[in-house]
């Protein structure tokens, strides 16, 4: 059996899920990405990096899930919960697990897809044009609400995995004073907190962005360059930091050597619009509302990222956004990240971020909380 | 500009894909997935990792890739050799970047897209079948075999940054004497393997799956779990360790203590599978014919991986295979790797791997070649 979970999360994730599909109408749920195919199976592996072979897992509104999958990895498959696994040779010259996928939606009249926001196709388009046309009979509509819905609520067994990679994330930040320097190029800067991730316990670093600038940095999502810190830059790492398959995701922003007035100020702005935000957070809540209460801090229009935090759990992003027009309502037992954003001047900006789960007592802190005043290094 | 390559790389590139839309008569590709957008464009980030937003490349048949991304992109997009970048507020409640999409598109009446083998959709599906109806004057089929022509011959440039990421993942699985030993958890053989990968110049490990047992291994594309080394077994580690959006994918084997005659044996027989790929590997060959190569070596039937090996580039796998039926002739500037594997005995496996470039002079090794007898740690 697979380590991740007992096989009770896995019965508890299908049940939740055939009980949506039967009040929706849907008789199976067809899934070719790796987070959907993980949340049902257990089946994890870096192997989906590997863009040659399509994954399949179909989910019917009674009974365990179905694997159709590539041979190489029946092995693993047979790991896990999952019983009715069924192979071929892949890659394959004219037939790549195609007429497998067709046969066992062969009975469905209504087939479940992540279809909406957020959601891709990992098959080839022209083999999903072939199963629609081969199952025309059927109705292949959106199942995105249906899947989201579920995921968003974590289980305390999956809150559980995350605190630990938050704790791991916190304990590497922690060290930045012996990380960071003054002439030390960004690449090595960056090079040095993945190590510090994997000594602390992380298993995996698939996410680490930042910048490094006097008063801001130039955006959020850079690889670094080879430009060297200097004194009055502030440094921003923003992690995504992985265990068994869940992520932490938040940032820390720290001066090297001094802090100027202009970057201590927006520190604080984004410190406050992230209490602001805590505030909020409670079960009941609005997504947007907590956008909101970081809006008022922050001021209107003050940044272009979009959106002041997500979902957070076995994907660095997750639904919902923290952002107007989101009205999902906060539940007990949602991860999500607080993370407002700030234009310092003309094309330099800031951000923070911080990782909370929701309580029936209101937010808790999953990562260590960011000083009040921007560390100087 | 993006420090990766120069404009002209980006302009080579484009005046090959532009040739042969051409003489295929597409007026316009249209791209959403990471490796897609970065060939034309040089946009690199890890936020790929993020699957709230979808990212668009119009290349048309004349002229400059057009970016149609999300804000959060523009500010390092622009620092790419493309000038024409159209953006929107993204999250968006209604309308996630598909009006600019279409726009872009106005004009085609042949649009090509990666559906085949090997390629997915990184937008939502039902997105894209709106676009379709809207562009539903146009056509719109697989470009997949055009985008994997040219792919897959590497310009003198990207070799570079393969041999680079090759000779840093040799550098530290040369390491192997103090890196691995008896009693050693494998996920801790893992982190320390990681670790030396960054030490010795990776950016980043995307990449690793492995195995350890006597005689052999379970399967190549699992997690490790905490299973300590024990003497006998033979230790697998299988990385695509990566530096600028350039991967290497190769494995060692080593014995933990001292090696079994079923391991030894094993492994002669790929080493020296291994050496009938490279004898094979000329320009003007098959890819089929390399992997009859190494099945002479291996025996009929006598692994179940489905294929001896890939193309290697931007992608951990990338076209061709080396199975029967790829008939793609290999060229001087193709990269790919040599992988035979064998079931040593029920339900066990050993497999081995080496990267190598295509030149006219026949195949260059990209990773120092394994030793010729099992390694005993």
């Amino acid at each position: 059996m697979t380590a991740d979970f007992p096989p009770a999360e896995f019965e508890a994730r299908v049940a939740n899920a055939q009980k949506a599909m039967h009040a929706a109408g849907i008789d199976a749920l067809l899934l070719t990405t790796e987070a959907e195919v993980r949340y049902f199976t257990g089946f994890r592996t870096a192997f989906w990096q590997s863009p040659t072979r399509p994954w399949f897992v179909v989910l019917p509104k009674d009974g365990k899930p179905i694997a159709i999958i590539p041979e190489i990895g029946s092995a693993l498959m047979r790991k896990t919960w999952v019983e009715d696994i069924r192979t071929w040779a892949s890659p394959h010259a004219t037939d790549d697990g195609l007429s497998l996928l067709s046969d066992a939606l062969r009975t469905a009249r209504v087939i479940g897809m992540p279809m909406g926001r957020e959601s891709s196709l990992r098959m080839p388009l022209a083999d999903f044009d072939k199963l629609r046309a081969r199952r025309s009979g059927a109705m292949f509509l959106d199942a995105s609400p249906l899947f989201q819905r579920l995921r968003m609520v974590k289980s305390p067994a999956e809150i559980g995995r995350i605190k630990e990679i938050c704790r791991i994330t916190s304990s590497a930040f922690s060290q930045a004073p012996s990380l960071f320097h003054e002439g030390q190029p960004l690449t090595e800067a960056f090079r040095a907190f993945k190590i510090a991730l994997l000594k602390a316990g992380a298993e995996n670093v698939p996410y680490l962005v930042g910048g490094a600038g006097e008063g801001g940095y130039s955006d959020v999502i850079s690889p670094p360059d080879d430009t060297p810190l200097r004194s009055g830059d502030v440094l921003m790492l923003d992690t995504g930091a992985s265990l068994k398959g869940y992520f932490a995701d938040f940032d820390r922003n720290f001066s090297i050597g001094q802090a100027t007035d202009v970057a201590r100020t927006a520190y604080g702005t984004l410190w406050q619009a992230t209490e602001a935000g805590l505030q909020a957070a409670n079960p009941g809540a609005r997504a947007a509302e907590v956008f909101q209460a970081m809006t008022t801090i922050i001021g209107q229009g003050a940044s272009d990222v979009g959106r002041f935090g997500h979902g957070l759990g076995m994907q660095l992003t997750e639904p919902p956004s923290l952002i107007g027009f989101d009205e999902t309502i906060l539940a007990p037992g949602m991860v999500i990240t607080l993370e407002p954003s700030l234009t310092t001047s003309p094309g330099k900006i800031m951000v923070h971020e911080e990782n909370i789960v929701i309580t029936d007592g209101g937010p808790q802190l999953l990562s260590e909380r960011a000083a009040r005043e921007l560390p100087v290094l």
